[in-house]
């Protein structure tokens, strides 16, 4: 399995801002700000994992014409100036009177004048990376300027995948379809769960994932109580069934399933549940065309589930993912997001077993112009059995 | 190496929120809204990694008397029922028309009345993690309460760690210890880098990291060029100096330091960058005493900076850490911070060697009663040469 090249063509950059820019004047923005990790990385390439940090603010416009504008911390300069990024604006970072407020509202007057209307992400899955009272104070600075919410624009555009962005979602696909098919080295009865969380990890970077943000997962006798719980010292025991779910990154791309395992055997309400949830993919899968919403996809896989029993509290059944380990569109009752070629979803079922004991199955795809395609290799069609 | 205890007595949590609310009735606030995963577990034990997911927020309210009140997504409930926390209240997300915020202004107008003083973290190192745009809406829900900054409440308690938080810290630090000691299994001529980091983050898992949220690092000609950048393929060559960075994390406890390794051989200048650096560190750990500021540890280890050359584009010279990778205070020339027994630190000096080339250098410390105490294993006085 060969990795796809790192990075995007500089085309590609352009091609994305264009778009944006596009969009933004159908919405009579004269530019956008963004403050988040995957915004300033969509339309520069910035890639670093130094967003763990949370003492700096990173600030990116888009103007209505030319190339986005970085106003950073110096620190990020050199790293910024790699990318295909030629005004970069730095200030000394952190700075406790004035952190980058200034420039930033300086730079938006040059790029947009006094009485811009400008986009910030406000919606749903959004935040404001910068602390609220700079925002505040950044508003005082420009009194004739509208800050009004882009969240559409940002969610239409990348919501919808080029190849080179799928390419790397499937890659990391592979790498995690890869470790979860050798289960059987990592889990086994009498093993705890912190360690298996550990080498599953280790595991991931062995094959080829550039790190390991999320992992979660569970184990207990046919089920676990939550999916989203750490991993506790407490051993595995035969007749578990161990789940473990992983957002794996290759080039800042995630891939998001999870897989099911027996430990030592499996009782029938166990292989039951997976069967109910292997068949509920499927349904999803199948529903997963060009035209369909993303409620019609829920709709399919529900329909499953409802045969046996209850999805669970958390109700969704899927989201897209890229970028980010969970994006819009959610697979809910009343998403009612139209599937187009280049979408990246998870289909994931859930199903309650018994009162306090679930489980879940997870997998990814792309939205083609003729169905659905995978981009995990499919799990067992039955519960597997290991250690 | 014997790993502490996970999670805290019950009693610790009690006496965050005792200390939380006599400070709110110092600043006379009558509740505290936090969405932030550091805050929320501060108060309440509530550990996951499903953070890493933006989709959903979280909410937490500290009221003037009595438990933090949790306003959560129904996929946590399970989790949040493990902890201490007895007021529990939940809704379906995702939900596109109300995702909480009707919940969450009707918990805060029972908790606090109507025209009630709301502190919310507004300031330096602070974001607010829910759509900016369902923030205002709750202002608009709650028109005679006033929501203002609480950064100084949340900063003066967490930037003083109890004896069971370093405990956890000091861990994570003995871990890359380890791991860093036996680097020469890890990193050699002709290796790619982008390999050495993969293995790095095994190893950390391996030597009792749960997880590695932060790698950085460079090579290059006796130094790098920065030091937030991901790998890249070029394999490390002789001469080569190599910096790798983590926050390694246990029980939800970060270290972050560094390490540098001269690839087969090392010139002179190389070799002198990192004893000017080695002798900054020490310079700072000897600062570095109850009643110095932050300021005070800068300016020792500029002192001895600046005999040599130019500390770089970051400026700071370490900061706080411990539920998150960087905290209050910032060793930098005007942060007056007075340092108190039990806050934890990086020293983190670093030097421009050429233009375009540079060495850093970070150790991790506690200060105590009477002085710094290294929680790390202290790197070696001279360049290390190995591979």
């Amino acid at each position: 399995m060969s990795a796809p090249a790192r990075g995007f063509a500089q085309s590609e950059f352009a091609a994305r801002t264009a778009r944006a820019q596009a969009l933004m004047g159908e919405a009579g923005f004269d530019a956008l700000l963004f403050t988040t990790e995957p915004e300033v990385r969509y339309f520069t390439g910035y890639l670093t994992r130094f967003w763990e940090s949370p003492t700096r603010p990173w600030f990116l416009i888009l103007p209505r014409m030319g190339k986005p504008v970085a106003v950073i911390p110096g620190i990020g300069a050199e790293l910024m100036g790699r990318t295909w990024i030629d005004d970069i604006r730095t200030w000394r970072a952190p700075d406790l009177k004035d952190d980058g407020v200034s420039l930033l509202a300086e730079t938006l007057r040059e790029l947009s004048g006094d009485k811009a209307r400008i986009g910030v992400p406000m919606g749903h899955e959004t935040h404001l990376r910068m602390p609220l009272g700079d925002f505040f104070r950044l508003q005082r600075m420009l009194p004739d300027v509208l800050f009004e919410d882009a969240t559409a624009i940002v969610r239409t555009q990348q919501q919808v995948k080029s190849e080179a962005e799928i390419a790397k979602i499937a890659h990391a696909c592979q790498v995690a379809s890869g470790v979860f098919e050798a289960m059987d080295a990592i889990a086994r009865s009498g093993k705890a769960l912190d360690a298996v969380f550990r080498d599953f990890q280790a595991a991931l970077l062995g094959g080829g994932a550039d790190w390991v943000p999320y992992v979660a997962g569970g184990a207990g006798p046919g089920g676990y109580g939550d999916v989203i719980s750490p991993a506790c010292g407490d051993p595995l025991k035969a007749g578990d069934v161990l789940m473990l779910d992983t957002g794996a990154v290759f080039d800042g791309y995630f891939c998001d399933f999870d897989r099911n395992y027996a430990i030592a055997h499996a009782d029938d309400a166990a292989r039951r549940g997976y069967e109910v949830l292997y068949a509920a993919t499927d349904a999803g899968f199948a529903a997963a065309k060009p035209g369909a919403t993303a409620a019609d996809v829920w709709r399919a896989m529900q329909d499953v589930i409802s045969t046996a029993g209850d999805a669970g509290e958390g109700g969704r059944l899927g989201h897209g993912l890229g970028m980010r380990l969970t994006e819009w569109p959610s697979l809910i009752e009343d998403d009612d997001t139209v599937l187009e070629p280049g979408m990246v979803l998870t289909l994931e079922p859930g199903l309650e077993i018994a009162p306090g004991c679930m489980q879940v199955h997870e997998e990814n795809i792309v939205v083609r112009e003729n169905g659905a395609q995978w981009l995990t290799r499919r799990a067992t069609a039955e519960l597997p059995v290991i250690g």
